[in-house]
């Protein structure tokens, strides 16, 4: 059972909700953006569903709604947004135009976000940086989740790592958007709920065994994907995101969590690089079309996110569907 | 059966080798100290193994053991170092100097070495970042060998990526260097050598079919570790140490090659951070700390290249094993 609603009618009902629990204009108009997008590209796991999340957040107090990040330049090339408290997306909206800005004077640039919350998919942020003609990478620490290599107890976070490459004659960027972890934690909880088992090497038990179980896996360890290599990853993407700029790795942020139910705080580290200040710009995009060429010959490839801009491009766009049970929820939070 | 030399002997005989084939003093000692550092951590695949192969392509014309490389100031982030046609290790010296002086000034650089060969380990240059305690990110392409996400034939180059955290203390630094290829191709073809089966998911036959016979998988395709994201991995450094810096990417230097013996041109696209340009300098190798303590915490866990490090700690340094042939060819390439 669920309602049809157009992608306008997904984000007007997103900001009447985050603002009936206490966000300004500007952030409500923020997240409902991401969570717009999300909806659009058939992402529903990042879209209204996150909503109620957000609400309870603000409702606490421990996110503030009203936050003005702020803008700081550190160096010619390093930018430190402060979110103040804030949800991540205003943050990052925030931090965007300084960062682009940089990325063309400088040729390479970094900013810093700080203070800030419920960090998610980290595509519509390399994808503005893709949109202004710029390569983007984006990483984040998450709440410990992953075992360090060789190890049997959660550390890591599922810290994912997204990266953009702008591509020309008005096609969407070459995106991939990817936890270290060998699966999203998201997922393993569907697995446990529909009474699934695993693959190997998705996690082990409380006991540092090798498991199947979705639900000894959630009590356990997640792993990270291809073993030790993404377990490196995973401890760039912390000591980038966390240590780098002052903000906490996944124990730190683990440590620091009072169980409320409200989110932890995290930093994300983003990087842009202007391809017209590193040489031939066309030259560039020749070299990356060539190379999706090349790739898109073998049977059985597909780009990384290509089903996610194929949803995007349906047109007309058929919106989303919404489950009655989160239309009713999403209802109440909007003030009926 | 093998010759014991100390560091000096390594370093002296692959001066006297490279020399002979037509090395000027600048790139043999560059190259020489490569090699070197590569036996002191016990790395003997990047160690005297390869004077030969070099000797062979200064030999051929193909390199040019005297090349001078220049600097290039593209924009206040972004340096080019213009290798000349002459091999890495010299490239990656010279550019070393002002990339530290631009990451100390801007935050963030890069500088994008082209038209260079022979880039094998990248630990050497992260490792020389870290120790003018900056942050640094090392990425090259190599010729087609790793089957796309989904593809079953060789595209991508094994494609390494090195990362190096300087320590506080006088501690080495956190450092990784790591193929986006499931196994170093050279330890396919030891295995072949041996006669030993490999685990599922290095690589596929020339069918497409996935097989642990090491000689099938060498006339085939390797895969990328952990699958799809290994594989979006190996697409990011290909698009950056080859498109972005007007360099071949993997299938690119394949179809250059003209199969004499000779080496491919790549590209490799260095980043530096300076942590006292992010923020709290102090606040930053703390937290790297705390994560690294909390790694070692967990039985069974090691920081990456701890092993390389336990290698270089030696005292006294026990010197390197060469075994008799090896030896023998070294010493014939020396001039006796």
């Amino acid at each position: 059972m669920s309602v049809t609603l157009t992608l306008d009618e997904v984000r007007d009902l997103a900001t009447r909700c985050l603002m009936a629990a206490g966000a300004d204009a500007a952030n409500a108009a923020a997240v409902a953006d991401t969570v717009t997008k999300a909806e659009r590209d058939g992402c529903t796991s990042h879209g209204l569903f996150r909503i109620p999340g957000f609400c309870l957040s603000l409702a606490s107090g421990k996110v503030d709604g009203a936050a003005e990040p702020t803008v700081e330049t550190l160096a010619p090339g390093v930018l430190r947004v402060d979110n103040r408290r804030g949800l991540a997306s205003r943050g990052l909206e925030v931090a965007m135009p300084p960062l682009i800005e940089a990325a063309r004077a400088q040729g390479i640039a970094a900013a810093a976000l700080v203070n800030s919350h419920h960090h998610s998919a980290l595509w519509p942020e390399v994808e503005m940086i893709a949109d202004a003609g710029l390569v983007g990478l984006a990483l984040t620490a998450s709440k410990s989740a992953v075992a360090p290599a060789g190890g049997t107890k959660p550390l890591f976070g599922t810290d994912p790592m997204a990266f953009a490459w702008p591509r020309p004659d008005g096609r969407p960027p070459l995106v991939f958007d990817q936890a270290s972890s060998a699966l999203a934690r998201g997922e393993i909880m569907i697995a446990e709920r529909d009474g699934h088992t695993l693959p190997e090497g998705i996690g082990v038990d409380s006991e540092g065994n090798p498991t199947t179980d979705p639900g000894a896996i959630l009590k356990g360890a997640q792993l990270a994907f291809g073993g030790y290599k993404g377990a490196a990853l995973a401890l760039m993407i912390e000591l980038l995101s966390g240590a780098l700029i002052g903000q906490p790795t996944g124990f730190e942020a683990t440590a620091q969590d009072n169980n409320d139910g409200g989110p932890v705080t995290n930093g994300e580290l983003l990087i842009a690089m202007d391809p017209a200040r590193f040489g031939d710009v066309d030259d560039a995009a020749a070299r990356g079309e060539a190379l999706f060429a090349e790739i898109l010959k073998q049977e059985g490839t597909r780009l990384p996110s290509d089903r996610r801009f194929q949803n995007r491009a349906r047109d007309p766009h058929p919106g989303t569907e919404v489950p009655d049970a989160l239309m009713e929820k999403l209802q109440g939070l909007a003030g009926g």
